[in-house]
């Protein structure tokens, strides 16, 4: 007897990730109440299974939504506002400059919504953020109807946003009180790097991470210059430093981790750590080259992120996803590291555990989240196909992407964005910070 | 009083190329025959010129068309066959026994097709290709109307396509000999590789180049082995073998250089050879980081490579652009290295004059032929804009690609491929050696 779901899609391919390194052909995923209620043949869903909505996916690939593990999506109003200077440069002449004439409420907002906007289009239904005003990045998450998770971040220094580190505190756990029963829509912490909070703030946010139980999100090992500096001041390198502040576990979750050292990986693997890995900003603003596969090797989560707008200056992960293979392999000169499916797994249900949220987000599976996202593989640049995981990785970009759906609700549609607002509008808010950056 | 033209397009920004480092803004180009016959202010423009044809690009910027220095075009059809191994394996058991299975005259031509349309549709209008049946090649690529520099390929093992090395010459010399006269089409010598063939061969090879003034287009210093082999096999690193044997000169182009020590540099200076980079070949294989940015600084011309789609997986020299640019950055730890408007000038002018066409392609200037390339910066992901040149490198890609002309002729309209065969036709040809792949 047919029993009733919301949406049916049937998929040349479907690509779980969990099990692992499974392709699953002429299958369907059956969606009821935002879940994933089945995964099976076609003839099986369509005599098993009615729904309203039916999808007929003859050339696609169905893969979890992707999770961009780290962003700073309102930095997309800053997208190439300066480029090729070396770090300090960069951030002393361009981007702290521009933040302290133009960060506000309503920066945020817009430029949040602008990075969702194009995150969706290309296959991201979840984004671990960090920046300035959450609850203005929280409004347009929402409005843009992504999941996402919301740094508090904090700070020593006066910004346009907050005075210290108390009002960062205050201000970010008052947003997180507003939004704290959205289905989906979370908080985290997000002291900035351990070169730009204390000693005592840090602390504080230990404590305060595990009375709430969130996870704590911060750069961490980017450039060899953090290092030196955290010798000089502190006589230890920085995650030694975060150890003994109690800030290491399985809720930490450190950005970059370029430069580390036998101590470094004996206390990610000791306390259980996770680390958002950002090839293409690593890349750009030469910071130098994450040891992924050792990171993987010694059973440490490794999810992708994008960085923002400024250092990238694609929100794409499809990008990422292909820059953590490539560059993986020619660091170690090992052509069999990270494999397309690793890659494929760091992208979606690593980044889910990553974040605590292992059970719900990041692979195709019963009881899960419908975040789904479909790849068209028949244009002819995608011809022909082999293996639909390789092409994924080293063919397809985020041009390909045609359907994505956030807890079975359509948010792309061949290749549309089924947004409340327009492109038109999106275009119109753009162009007006754009003359404000100008002046 | 006007003047006539055969085409008018007035574009919001125009990057020449030559010279250097400018943007020009509310520019057109005047062609004719052709060619490029001027380049002013757009009112300046439509008073002095009329035209039957024009293009108002009002979002747009228009850049010459790139020109791919490096691609073996029809390994399209083993594009995604194997992925994730070593070298060697890679070779000897997925890559050699498909081609002794499918290489033939009709493979090469239509491989060579649907290479050309994903070339063409992502702004690349000349590309300099090695490959078997470099008839069949010449023949796909007049087809396309795409601009062509066929090698003719040297080995001294047999294939499906000759016995040995005179074989090989005189088969590619017929070719050369049957294509000579065709405008759009020129050869050159492409002895494979120092270790594939013998100090006879490399020889001839250099006085039949020398006899006929054209380009000597070889695999070089790709990897570690090759150069440890050489140095078993005949005392001296390949590039001194090479310069003992005559090859040396401003006509040879060598591919890849990954792995160059000091002799090599001045070997490269001295005698003003050229060096394909192709970034995304050389991670995907594990090779290794060409040394571009010291490559540059000494005064040797380097220009991009996609390599073959078996290897890469996309015909894409906007993705080369991008990562010329960021491995130069990581690999240096010096974020200035290869600056935006360095990367586009090796995928146009570098690569124009390492083929000896500097004074005909590369760039917006008067008297060259009109091989244009426009890029739409009217979505959401490439807004807001700051610089163009930044967001050629950083943050389009191939898709944002709307127009395309080859000699004042339109291959692209409004991102739709203007070819004689059509997209379904394509991927027709596409599954039907699909299917012999698999058998």
């Amino acid at each position: 007897m047919s029993q009733p779901a919301d949406l049916l899609i049937h998929a040349r391919w479907i690509v779980p990730v969990e099990p692992a390194n499974v392709v699953l052909e002429h299958h369907a995923v059956v969606v009821r109440n935002g879940r994933i209620l089945a995964i099976l043949p076609q003839d099986e869903a369509r005599s098993h299974y009615h729904a309203p909505e039916s999808f007929e996916l003859a050339d696609h690939v169905l893969i979890p939504g992707l999770i961009n593990l780290h962003a700073h999506s309102a930095m997309t109003l800053m997208r190439g506002i300066a480029d090729d200077l070396p770090l300090m440069r960069w951030l002393q002449e361009a981007i702290w400059p521009a933040e302290s004439r133009q960060v506000s409420y309503a920066f945020v907002r817009d430029g949040t919504l602008l990075a969702a906007a194009e995150m969706l289009r290309g296959g991201i239904t979840t984004c671990n953020d960090m920046y300035f005003y959450p609850d203005a990045a929280a409004e347009a998450f929402d409005q843009a109807g992504m999941r996402a998770v919301l740094g508090i971040t904090v700070l020593e220094f006066p910004t346009p946003y907050a005075a210290d580190a108390d009002d960062y505190l205050r201000k970010g756990l008052a947003a997180r009180g507003q939004w704290h029963t959205h289905p989906r829509i979370d908080f985290s912490f997000a002291p900035h790097a351990p070169y730009t909070v204390s000693d005592e703030t840090l602390a504080r946010v230990a404590s305060l991470a595990a009375e709430l139980d969130t996870t704590i999100h911060i750069h961490l090992h980017e450039t060899l210059q953090e290092i030196q500096d955290s010798l000089s001041r502190h006589g230890v390198r920085p995650l030694t430093r975060l150890a003994r502040l109690g800030l290491l576990g399985s809720n930490l979750l450190g950005v970059h981790a370029v430069h580390l050292d036998q101590s470094d990986f004996d206390l990610l693997t000791l306390h259980g750590c996770s680390i958002a890995h950002c090839p293409t900003s690593n890349m750009k603003l030469a910071s130098g080259i994450a040891p992924v596969a050792r990171l993987r090797e010694d059973g440490i989560t490794v999810g992708l992120g994008t960085d923002g707008a400024a250092s990238n200056n694609r929100l794409d992960l499809f990008q990422e996803i292909r820059h953590a293979c490539l560059l993986a392999k020619v660091s170690t000169l090992d052509a069999t590291a990270i494999p397309a499916h690793a890659a494929i797994r760091m992208a979606t249900l690593d980044a889910a555990r990553a974040l605590g949220m292992g059970d719900q987000l990041g692979s195709i599976e019963p009881g899960k989240a419908a975040d789904l996202c479909a790849v068209a593989l028949d244009r002819f640049e995608t011809r022909p196909c082999f293996n639909p995981v390789s092409h994924l990785v080293y063919v397809t970009g985020r041009e390909h992407v045609s359907h994505v759906w956030v807890g079975g609700e359509i948010r792309v549609n061949k290749g549309n964005l089924m947004l409340q607002l327009n492109d038109r509008e999106l275009l119109t808010l753009t162009a007006l910070w754009q003359t404000k950056s100008g002046s």
